[in-house]
């Protein structure tokens, strides 16, 4: 009985959370491990459907860039990366295609359904939810003009989980690859989402790069410049505090999260707890 | 982290329960020592608060007994009853307004909305709530004739929670005291609850009275006439266990449960946990 | 015939007054006489059912001064005034909230049922309707701090009569009793109401306290302060000629009303003749 | 004052009367004098207004037989009837369709717009809201085949009165001239009226023609036949007495009435005196 | 097979101007050789039809003098003008509303309906449609004072056509007889229209009247007084073309036409074509 | 200006057909040489834009046997059929999720985008649209089980025009290949859809196989059995055969057709003639 009522305290502790969460769109870009493996896999699920079920719009964006090499490896093409951005030519944009628009979200559509909610996987062209253009000459590589967010509101007021891959729609009738943490930035910052929360292989944003123990818990959107100029953000760690910057910047999203998504339920922790497993960004309110 | 995890994961143990509960009626008869205890009080409304946010549409009856009798006291009135039955004469009955109506529901309400939600007392006379008539000659104790539901519906649907005093009004023109375990069991079936939930003082249903380790889990609802044959159900129970019946008979109400009030967040407890702390009334499904 | 013609053409003489009042709100403040003596009680209540379903929309308020002295003294507590307002300490308040929130609504409500329309009783914890601060150090005797008016909206939008008992919510969790005419003032102009009507013992505001046939018929609000420095203003009469004072300053509420609730029907009277009969107060039109 | 109590309680006695009408459609057949005294025009126009505002949805159908033949004689053409049926040929449908289309339905708008509601003229062509075929060979005089009732509905769901000439289209494409009571006996049937009211220049049914004071008060829809065959009805009366019939009969009209539009204001007595002035139709129910 | 294609592919082309109207409000004023010969009559009606269908909202205006003068002098009355403009006594006042209202409203709603919408006639008295007041004193002629579009948008929205007469009502009580053309304007400029479109029994504006072949397609709005000013529009033409005018100044009309009723389907022609087939009136927009 | 007309009467012979296609839903199997084509591909997304714009619903559902092929081609995996069914194993279902799933529907949005309307592509998994399980063993080719049409009508509602690949969900986790054109049937069926068309690379289903000109216009679905009997159906046709079948003999669906996608508008022309191009399937109704 002890133990029971324990199970009802945590439960009881968890209910300031769930008011602040009511009603509010939470934007989550899914990538790296926990997109790989099987049981962060199921964790990452139930997470985004308890979401729902008490009351908030969770939206997912997912990556996949893992698995769009092994798939260009065994069609014999070899993968190119300029700044670690893909170099996305016309056979490469139909392998991403293929992979994100046709494989990932049906892995993450199947998976969330598995757990209880109903979602639907979406790309940039569907309903021209995320209009694009060019970035690097001569190569698909898209940065995001307008995000049109009806298709995402049709479905979220009917009770279904929007899950999208990023791939956009330009005016030239081309589609391209675009970088997911930032697609997920733009449709938190037009949805005026409550939260970004960005999925990576780290702790969150750390002092040292060195130094896995120096977490910066929370991290003022000002005091992100000065954090790359002095050369302590990694490259992989640059694109996604961009998008927090950004997502923060605009005054519509109010919280940024860069959250280990190799910790099972790294949402929930970081969501249901005053401390967080994380860094969270934030406005700057002297 | 280790007990992060944990906590984490006691959350998603909470997800096929959630998802049951989602948009259903559960109707709480609310009385005993969980509405005199400090600590206990504030539990209960935390546990109705959760309830409402998780998606489900809780309903509160309660009763009042022990205040009633000590306002009477104070004002020199002594309390009489017949048959466990209160007397109910027309100055008592003003008293049972007062302290039922008045005094009861403010005090719930306050505590339902000090947790974040938001409360609205009514009484059977509320958009004729409950419709009554007399039980014993000469006195102003009552029985329900019918349940008008729609001032529940309206609160419900615009996420207010109805705290309602056992109160009825006769075509008469006369106001009735009526059994509150008797009013949750007849707005359940009309509302077609999932659920109801009858606080008690005691563990639940006992084989033996005497024996307080002899709790019934689960009890048949065609196992409950032979039991109250056997002489097994104490005075105060059989009020509860007869709502029971009446509310599983209906074929309108799923399961109902008698669970012991004086337990920290009973409610969950019973509501959360696959084995309950307390009696489930349930039909029988051969 | 001839007498079933006139019936006909009263009848079509308050056309006009029908057509004003289509759709709006009307906050009446019931107390006095007018909620003592039994036939008042009756023709009150037919009043308020007619305005509603001619398609206004009345709001009433009550008082119970009175019957709250009644049952204090019962109690054997001796109720205290200071400048005319009750000194509220713990044990008022409870009896405070039993008269008002148990006794007096039930009754209204019941009146109001019985004649064809449906009342619900709310006090002003119901939805948060009114919160409230400490107005007097010590004493639970309060003043509205802000109406929160939804509660009384979700009834209005479904055909239920609120009927309100002048009992506010403190920040900190405390219960403030508070003067009903102020509380009809706020309410009136939260709800941009038509008009706010005052039931009260006299005729009206008298020019002379001593001279009945001085009534003021229009009074301008401009002209208040001047009235109260001559002393023309007796101590019952100040409350309300202020709470006018204030629904009237707000730009929200067209016109108040003080009028003689001893007569019955005053406030079809009122509301269905040019001249009136009792003071009006209206806004200064140069 | 004494007067003034009076008038509001004559108010009050209303009052039952009101509720019943509450959200029910009341079809009137408007004709003979009362559409062509200017005293009784005005009339008229306040008591359908007033239904209006007091929750009611009147639907006025008017014949115009008289202006028919004035406008005939203008244009040189004989009027002829057989067995008091209008002979229609093509050159008198067209002066049918331009007085009661146009000239009698716009005076009859512009009446009740005068007194303060929002009328609108329709004919049984608008939305093919009259669907007819020919009765007697040759002619244009047509007979009900179908009510669309959809124009009426959408009329009076945005709070406009129909005003309704008897011209039906056939699915020949013609028009036709249909006597207009047994319009309104149609309308009222398919829109499951409360009532059906027919203005006539008699004082109502009479069970001797010759005895202006032998007024049947209330037929029973059985005891028509056997008046009939008797010769009680007279020529003019025979339609009205038809048209009541069969809308009783048909189980979706409570009940018909037949008065006398020569008294003004003659609707509102009918409906707000438990005697009224005319003859009602009722079903038996033994 | 080859010419089925080329039929496909008309219907293809028509695509960019579905996709511009729809949803767009057209409002047109139907008069002249269209009115009054039997196949273009049938043309009209399945334009309007037509536009029903594929998502416009056509709104009919119509004129009938020739219709008006054929009555008056059955009715042995003459017609007179002054400038251009019907001099209308009271007398011809009725004849309008008779012929207006009455008879070529119907034949136009017939005439819809027929070929598959739903078409209601009015009157500007319908809901107050068209406030009036007079122009030349001692006559019925009228000048707009204000549309209530609320009856023309509830009949929009429930899928109906309004079929609208020139008649306007004064504060005054009187009914006045309104230039069609200025009443289409006003009506299409209240309501926003896409477009105001005029039948005319000429080509369009023309820049020599002597000369057919010297169509003006395109007139820009600041354009139009120096054409007046050198007399080169017709007597006929000026009300047609100043009536656009006043629609595109308004700055709520997008486009104005001028077309020639007396080719079939010349409603079709000028929208479903670039060129158009009359004289368009824009803003210049430099 | 012949021309001119001309073009509007066929536009005006359209007509008849666009009311009956208003608000219905119409279910097209897209494939074969309709979806390789360039000048096809444009001609079919016109078509399906066409309809929605003149109010339809279109559903489109596609196949893609010919680009699955070339893909695994290009991974070196050898594509294996029996009795012309593909056998899927899971690699190979990997390979038909993602160019079903990826990139032909990403290619069809955009194409239907291109030209005006807003389309979003779906799987099976979306909302669970497609419930599966095994047909043959050891296989991942699938049969339908279940349609949840939620999503479809979702979509539909908010103007979006949905793109399905058929691919379904089982209840033991797995995802399933389906053949397309039974998809279509089941949704069809589902829906109540009005009609069901495939595309074939066929004139339609000819009477001797080897002879072209033997087109059989209307074939009633009691024919099918014989002619399959007779051999008359070829192997390809066969599917299409039965999944019209089916619609047709659930009777919820109207007619079925499969037509030529070889032919440029081939769904115009078989929609917008009497005779269409391919052969209509259609209920027997003596």
């Amino acid at each position: 009985m002890k133990s029971l009522i324990e199970r009802a305290n945590i439960l009881i502790e968890t209910l300031p959370y769930i008011k602040t969460f009511f009603g509010k769109t939470i934007v989550i870009k899914y990538g790296g491990k926990a997109m790989v493996d099987e049981e962060l896999k199921h964790c990452f699920a139930q997470d985004i459907v308890l979401l729902r079920y008490i009351g908030a719009k969770p939206v997912v964006v997912h990556g996949g860039g893992v698995q769009i090499n092994q798939v260009m490896k065994k069609m014999g093409k070899k993968a190119e990366f300029i700044d670690g951005l893909r170099v996305t030519d016309i056979e490469t944009m139909e392998i991403v295609e293929m992979v994100l628009g046709g494989r990932i979200s049906s892995e993450i559509v199947s998976l969330i359904n598995h757990h209880g909610a109903q979602a639907v996987g979406l790309t940039g062209l569907d309903g021209k939810l995320i209009e694009a253009c060019q970035t690097t000459d001569g190569s698909l590589t898209g940065q995001v003009t307008k995000i049109n967010p009806r298709v995402i509101e049709t479905l979220d007021e009917n009770g279904f989980i929007p899950v999208i891959a990023p791939i956009g729609t330009g005016t030239d009738g081309k589609r391209y690859n675009i970088n997911a943490d930032t697609v997920a930035s733009e449709i938190a910052t037009t949805l005026s989402a409550l939260k970004l929360i960005l999925l990576s292989d780290t702790k969150g944003v750390l002092k040292d790069i060195k130094d896995p123990n120096s977490l910066i818990s929370t991290l003022k959107v000002e005091e992100i410049d000065l954090l790359i100029n002095d050369g302590c953000v990694s490259e992989g760690m640059l694109p996604k505090i961009n998008a927090c910057k950004c997502a923060i910047s605009s005054n519509k999203v109010d919280k940024a999260h860069i959250i280990d998504g190799r910790i099972p339920h790294s949402i929930l922790l970081e969501l249901f707890t005053d401390k967080g497993i994380g860094t969270q960004i934030i406005r700057w309110c002297p």
